[in-house]
């Protein structure tokens, strides 16, 4: 986490592994995250938190059971807790997260892209 | 607050009022927002709470005591709580903020562009 400006942007640029969301900032009990994804990450669900998308660069997709929504780059939403869902994105995409900091990024879904928050916490 | 996608920049853009942060989504215990501003709010702390910066489009400075940085479209940055600041814009500039709910956009500094968090959350 830094205390300067920083450009999610580009730190979401520089990561070298998809799905494995990193800690760019703090605020209060939230943390921002940012990542660079490709391809599907896995069903889950939060039960007790909101995931807040918002798209750098690319397409994100948001499947969920009820409906599935399509964010281009500017584009942001909200999954709200309970809701199960699976993001993917056909092509290489930057996304910039806000969770609570309790959250699991897959929730309680456990695959081989899960990653701690120790993990994501790691310095940039 | 809106349960479909939204593009937080087009949001700010449509703004009327400037330094009138409105709520575009609900994370948890912290509220997205976005506004549109130009010139100086007013110095002032969040005692308790930290306050995250993310320009959309144009150039935004924040005065802090010990510093001031710029941050340019596609910077982010975290005036940590108990830092006193200024954010001052001197063209106008579209941001999106993250803040506890609870948090005061003046902090304790009431000024006569100090909007409560009600008049915060009207519709867009």
């Amino acid at each position: 986490m830094s205390t300067d400006v920083v450009s999610p942007a580009k730190l979401a640029s520089e990561l070298r592994e998809h799905w494995s969301p990193r800690v760019i900032a703090e605020v209060d009990d939230a943390y921002v995250k940012v990542a660079k994804v490709e391809g599907s990450l896995a069903w889950h669900t939060h039960e007790g938190e909101d995931e807040f998308f918002y798209v750098l660069q690319g397409t994100l997709r948001i499947e969920m059971d009820e409906r599935t929504v399509e964010l281009h780059a500017g584009d942001a939403f909200v999954v709200p807790r309970g809701v199960r869902h699976n993001p993917v994105a056909e092509r290489e995409c930057l996304v910039m997260l806000i969770e609570r900091k309790s959250t699991q990024h897959t929730g309680s879904t456990v695959t081989d892209k899960t990653r701690s928050i120790a993990e994501q916490l790691r310095p940039l």
